[in-house]
């Protein structure tokens, strides 16, 4: 919020204009770039800041599509998001091949690399980190069949920067500050010297035009500073707190953990609940204070089941989404710890469950 | 400021999901539709919040012409931003069918029904004032003409909504916060219960997936119901002082005053200078503590001469354009016009320009 102010007071110009208090704006953007860059390994010149990771989809995957002309086939794993698959799909008018994944989230890389080597690829799109599950990609393994097969390679990392090193090895990169603490209306797209892509949009050669509030994009490169200062600190012991619930849960009858229990983000759990509807989890827990997910993570609101929890196998329904903060404290977790069976089995006896040991 | 610092205290979660914190940030963002909804002259569910105009443009025309199947031209007036005219030719795949303007800037109404009235026209799109010389369409005129040949009308209100009332008589209308002294990030799509569009992106229906950050959603509706309280005796004392700089550069050697004395914005002017060039008197201005534009006021800084300028007939080098904020005072005035005879001729000395009477 203080970034927002300060940005606001030195950034609410037009930064396109020649006369200083549009200079002023411009520097604010370039210097916000440039901060995001260096944790994404990159140059400030390959930095594009975007509204909203939905856009930052639409125009990558559109822009890589249409510089790779005669191909019309687009591999991506089987738990990516909502967002990329729709853009996936808008921009080759057809349905990518999707790779299936492990029961721990994981994409097949052995079938990756088959399907990225068939004829007619303009681009594979994976993501680095699972935003439902917290599973973390073979990335490396991923970008070595991508680039064995000539083949682009977009990674959706909207939920790991700020959470764990920038992967390497993309041709491009999709970031998104509301996840690493900044406002919502900053999106990234990262690219490479040698990327190529076409603005096949109203755009003059942006990805878009207009861009970002200089103020939100100064507070998406403080927070996402402040973020890399004390990251891996933040990790151990959100790595700590998140396998302590994982744990109870896991010792609790009729609930299923999902996920990597290692390779995975520090800050991220979904766990399912048989005999529970996860709307009523939402309420139940948010009354008690917690602010938990449910359903799939991207679904407006609409508690439509999760395309990811039925990709890895686990129970689509009753589930509980939980994303910490860095600073949730050891005591909130044994609170949540303490609420959580009674919450159960309310919501259970609601329902008329069967009666399960909490 | 202090509404964004406000919607940032309450609105920081994703307007997405189910728990307290969301449901206030939708909440927030739903009052800001309805308060602009109701200064546009129609109700919250046909107001659609977009991060840019740009954005808003490409939707709408792309919209609208998915919907009139068979139809792939457009018609557009000879003054129409670039945005819009960049958008309308990514929307149909072809230039549009342009209508010229008289020389104080108005669409030639017999003209532009003539042109409406031709097979195969998806749309027609129309600005409401024009953002550089200030000039108001006859926009009743145009709407009878495109309803009358059953084609719907997009307005272009980015440089009006805020400064003079809302036109009626739109199919789709788009506006622009950061006109109306709102923040940057928020422009507005309006649509009403009869439009028809198909959305071809990757949107799940909405016009923007992601939307806009619901803390700027707010300043922007803030700002807005701050214009509209003032908005009579604001247009009354910046058409005084436009007035006053516009009789006072017209009795100047050299310099071409531009747009409809008249039937205008209140608050912007254009005039050009013969012997200056642009880039010099911006530099000159910014100087002296005047933050004036200068050549197309849509292109990013590059000085291109303007398209709106050569559809009138006017000098397209040299050009001053203003736009005077509410806050602007009739000392600022007086002081733009003690600075502008010496900056434009240390100007025209350095170019070795005729010496003209100041």
């Amino acid at each position: 919020m203080e970034a927002v102010s300060a940005g606001l007071a030195d950034g609410w110009a037009d930064p396109a204009r020649l006369n200083s208090e549009s200079r002023r704006a411009r520097t604010l953007l370039d210097a916000s770039r440039d901060a995001i860059a260096d944790v994404l390994g990159t140059r400030m010149e390959h930095v594009h800041l975007v509204p909203t990771p939905h856009l930052a989809f639409e125009r990558i995957t559109a822009g890589v599509a249409a510089a790779r002309r005669g191909c019309d086939r687009a591999v991506v794993g089987a738990t990516e998001r909502d967002a990329l698959m729709d853009a996936v799909q808008s921009a080759l008018g057809r349905e990518p091949d999707v790779v299936a994944v492990s029961r721990l989230g994981h994409i097949d890389v052995e079938a990756f690399a088959a399907a990225v080597s068939q004829v007619g690829v303009a681009f594979a799109a994976v993501q680095h980190a699972n935003q439902e599950i917290g599973t973390i990609q073979h990335l490396g393994t991923l970008a070595e069949s991508a680039h064995a097969a000539g083949v682009p390679l977009i990674v959706d990392a909207t939920a790991s920067i700020g959470h764990v090193a920038a992967p390497s090895g993309w041709d491009a990169l999709v970031a998104h500050a509301a996840d690493w603490g900044g406002p919502a209306g900053v999106a990234v797209i990262a690219t490479t010297p040698h990327t190529r892509w076409l603005p096949v949009w109203a755009g003059r050669g942006e990805f878009a035009p207009g861009g970002v509030n200089p103020a939100l994009a100064l507070a998406a490169a403080v927070a996402l500073q402040e973020r890399m200062e004390d990251i891996d600190a933040t990790d151990a012991r959100l790595r700590e707190y998140i396998t302590t619930i994982r744990q109870a849960v896991a010792g609790m009858d009729g609930i299923d953990v999902v996920g990597d229990p290692d390779q995975r983000l520090a800050h991220v759990l979904t766990f399912s609940c048989l005999y529970a509807d996860g709307e009523a989890l939402v309420s139940e827990l948010d009354r008690a204070g917690f602010a938990i997910g449910s359903g799939s993570a991207c679904a407006s609101g609409t508690l439509e089941p999760s395309r990811v929890l039925a990709a890895v196998g686990a129970l689509t329904h009753g589930n509980v989404r939980l994303a910490l903060h860095p600073g949730v404290r050891q005591e909130d977790i044994q609170a949540f710890l303490d609420e959580l069976p009674g919450a159960l089995e309310r919501i259970r006896s609601r329902l008329g469950a069967p009666r399960l040991a909490p």
